[in-house]
């Protein structure tokens, strides 16, 4: 299974409407550009690999329609504006504008699935380039592992959903799971569960059950005590902006997580596509500002009733305020290495630069 | 508003029934033994203080209706079983039985009232004290933050819940913020929601809107985020198990707050009565068994419907894994000091043994 498709008459993309995982695993397929860019701004499918993917498919059911100049400028505008903070999209978008506005109108559809194609099957390389860095990794600490005496699998720590539902496929430090779990490797993963949005509970144990990768939910306050007691071997997490220098802006709680491996020894790696590396800032806490969002995502959980209902449920009174901030900032010192799809490098300033000179 | 309190006409005890808190605030009145031990058995009651009073008011309802030594010991073994871990259930129990078996049967009623009044207000009396060595601290934080030239209020971190809600008043790190905001200290609390059981989200943010305390529920997640941006003073805790060298077992998470605590030079205080130290354990994290609770409470949370109704809803897909360790230890070496009903000293053997010479 993969977060986007094409139908079975390969005709139109299918992509999987997340807003009903874990509960329900529903498919829709988009028959027009209007039907894309309400699947991105709609959140039915979110991840920024998987936005640009799903925007380049789109500008393709455009070109079915009308592939004169104007159709895609209309085509470009409408998906343009759905998620307007999100670098990928925009950066697909100009991608397949460049691609198609030299072509004749006759050209462009064909050229446009073509393209979207491409682009879908470069991000799910990148991710497993990715993944094959991170699976060598994880290979040498099993191997140190099986060195001294223990015959448990590797215990791998992770944060938010970094996985395929977020990607073309793979996905980023999950991509490091599902290759060190395709070469055979023992791992087993402790999933945060990512509160306020419960992306661990709902999206990354639901995929990796799918892929078949032994998991278990923890809450995140639990990570501390399990490295305490040596029961993880190394924490992987994304990254949604790593700086100059190898700080890293990720989910809220990542920067906990660090903190408690640093204590205990435990290696914590950043996965990401060097598209995710600001190459103008140097100091992350300082100067990355981090979204706060909305109160209601603190106060209120969707779930499951025992009728089999998904329902938002409210966990506090009536009255109670929250502050709702999205990301953190895990300093450059406290992370062990970045696995971008070039290799692992010091999350430094010279170990960034040493693996991208052309910066 | 207490948890426990005599009912209007004085005669029987009753209880908040915190299992619907913070949705619906009922008050239970407990007319027999048997009633009293439901309510600690069910959890209406909970908190390690709080349940000690209720056994007590248990023994007193007990010998309205049959004050001879069997039904004293019939009593005494019915509460004793409800929460056979609760070391506070044991200490008023056997308090309450030593002083009545020595009495004429007669007499034994009204002196289990006045000895569970005693139970009950000298517990109040001792959350007091340590909430008045912990405001003398918040004074002195607040004093310099104004040195500083802030004239916000002092922002104070706490984990769980500590407060009125689990014990006869005032709390144990609550109650510093409680007798600070008597003394008209401005402080304002930062309420961890405490997943998985929720405790800061549903009970401490009830408790400080119910007394007027300023209140924000955040994620667990974002306490290091805003410890990294200056928005924390200090964090205060309470403790269920306190080590001789000053290690302290508290609500699972309270270790990765105390690192960020360190990381950003924020002051972490654990505030409990000197009952909870156990003296003859030296090394927390080796040595204190951590319970692992029911995986339910990781994959269901329970809350209120847009229709009003309170249900548990499932956050993860069917079989979905869990793994819910209850505690973790924050070793000493964490911790700026320990507040206890005598004061406040180092996290450390010498500091506990110099303010508890006894021992």
């Amino acid at each position: 299974m993969r977060a986007i498709r094409m139908s079975a008459d390969g005709k139109n993309p299918e992509v999987l409407d997340q807003r009903w995982l874990p509960h329900r695993t529903v498919f829709v397929e988009l028959e027009s550009v209007a039907e894309a860019a309400e699947a991105i701004r709609s959140m039915w499918v979110r991840g920024a690999p998987l936005i640009g993917v799903t925007a380049a498919y789109g500008m393709a059911l455009a070109m079915r329609v009308n592939p004169h100049d104007h159709g895609l400028e209309n085509a470009d505008a409408m998906l343009r504006s759905t998620r307007p903070t999100a670098v990928n999209l925009m950066w697909a978008l100009d991608r397949v504008k460049a691609a198609l506005l030299p072509q004749p109108p006759e050209a462009r559809e064909a050229a446009a699935w073509a393209l979207a194609h491409t682009i879908r099957d470069e991000d799910a390389a990148m991710c497993k380039a990715i993944g094959e860095h991170g699976a060598d990794i994880f290979a040498d600490l099993l191997d140190k592992k099986r060195a001294r005496g223990a015959d448990s699998p590797l215990h791998v720590l992770t944060h938010c959903n970094t996985g395929w539902l977020a990607t073309a496929d793979y996905g980023t430090a999950l991509s490091a799971i599902y290759v060190a779990h395709e070469r055979g490797l023992p791992v087993h993963v402790w999933v945060d569960e990512t509160r306020p949005r419960n992306q661990g509970a709902s999206l990354t144990m639901w995929e990796l059950q799918e892929r078949g990768v032994p998991c278990t939910l923890i809450a995140d306050n639990a990570g501390g005590h399990l490295m305490q007691h040596g029961q993880v071997d190394v924490c992987i997490v994304g990254a949604d902006r790593v700086t100059r220098t190898g700080d890293a802006a990720n989910k809220i709680g990542t920067y906990l997580k660090a903190l408690a491996a640093q204590d205990n020894g435990v290696p914590f790696y950043v996965a990401m596509p060097s598209s995710t590396v600001d190459w103008d800032v140097r100091d992350g806490a300082r100067d990355i500002d981090i979204e706060n969002r909305a109160a209601r995502e603190v106060t209120h959980m969707r779930g499951k009733t025992a009728d089999g209902d998904v329902v938002d449920v409210q966990i506090t009174a009536d009255d109670a305020d929250a502050l709702n901030p999205a990301f953190d900032v895990t300093p450059a010192r406290l992370l062990t290495g970045l696995i971008t799809e070039r290799g692992v490098c010091d999350a430094s300033e010279k170990g960034l630069t040493g693996q991208f000179p052309e910066r």
